[in-house]
């Protein structure tokens, strides 16, 4: 390819496969890893290596962890009493970035999408209707996106958890995010205001 | 870090090395290769960390190999008379893409730069004067950058070129790249133009 050799182009290839990454930014990728010493390429090749095998799902609240239980669900300094609904890791990480919340996360792994034959057993939402009188939940802070699909799955949820446990509260992260939006692209102060800002769900 | 198990926040922070890749674009790459299947996971780690260990220069040209000698150099179709002089292999990789030029190449690794402290013995031009003579060279082209540099590098060779072998012919890639490019920034019909118009050096 190219006249560059087969272990230089096997690498392109394999970064091209990446999303965003074409052919500039791969062969880029590939000469500077070129230019680096070989234990740096060694511990990135690792890290890779390492990731599938060491990245499992928390058996409680389905981040992403390395143990059974994650580190917030173990942790004696969150709330324990209070479960914020993500879709995805990512938009959990970004709230932790924002550092504005400090209880338990429950990560559904998406969200409805009868379109996408996505269903209420498609999503860890069996899992977290468990969870809420079996930790003793008081809030359930829903923040699943402000999408179509974000926004159905918030209401399919606050519905039904409504209807079972009476006395629960239910909140919404608040407006400040636009219409249609996917949590993980905001930023720090546009989530916390929204984290602050939550009302209760009707 | 943001609530992420240790062995994704690894791979985010060895990602963040690389060039031009954010924190946001290596959340994101991770998040990416926790989805793809596990072997896609295993064939990039093995690409990266057979890059060094395959990887070396051509003993003749200094290209890029995993051979001793590389495929153009070793090739019974290339023009065994004519050599190309770039800068980096990177260089060499565009000329190629624009399949405007089927000689050898002879790769500097590097232009003049005394502010630098890069003189004609960090290059590897005492190489290139060797090579004329042993492998019967009839024509050098000098397709270094037009940079003050690449400029500078090419006025260099052109002359003492010129002093010790007065019957070879020396090439400059013509104009059509703009002063102050680098050669592997530009797009393939620019470079074939370049290729095609190349003048000789006075």
């Amino acid at each position: 390819m190219y006249g560059y050799p087969e272990s230089v182009a096997k690498l392109i290839k394999e970064f091209r496969k990446l999303p965003g990454i074409g052919e500039k930014t791969a062969e880029r990728l590939v000469l500077h890893l070129l230019k680096t010493p070989e234990n740096e390429a060694v511990k990135l090749a690792a890290a890779i290596a390492g990731l599938k095998k060491n990245t499992k799902m928390c058996k409680k609240c389905f981040a992403l962890t390395d143990q059974d239980i994650c580190k917030i669900c173990s942790s004696e300094k969150r709330d324990k009493k209070t479960i914020c609904v993500v879709e995805r890791p990512a938009d959990m990480a970004s709230i932790e970035k924002s550092s504005s919340y400090s209880g338990l996360y429950h990560i559904l792994q998406g969200a409805l999408s009868p379109m996408d034959g996505i269903g209420p057993d498609e999503i860890r939402l069996k899992e977290l209707f468990k969870r809420v009188p079996e930790e003793k939940i008081n809030e359930v802070i829903i923040a699943t996106g402000t999408s179509v699909e974000g926004e159905a799955t918030a209401s399919f949820i606050a519905e039904n958890l409504k209807k079972i446990f009476s006395h629960l509260k239910i909140s919404r992260i608040a407006s400040g995010i636009p219409m249609g939006g996917d949590l993980k692209y905001f930023d720090q102060v546009t989530l916390k205001r929204a984290m602050e800002k939550r009302y209760d769900f009707k």
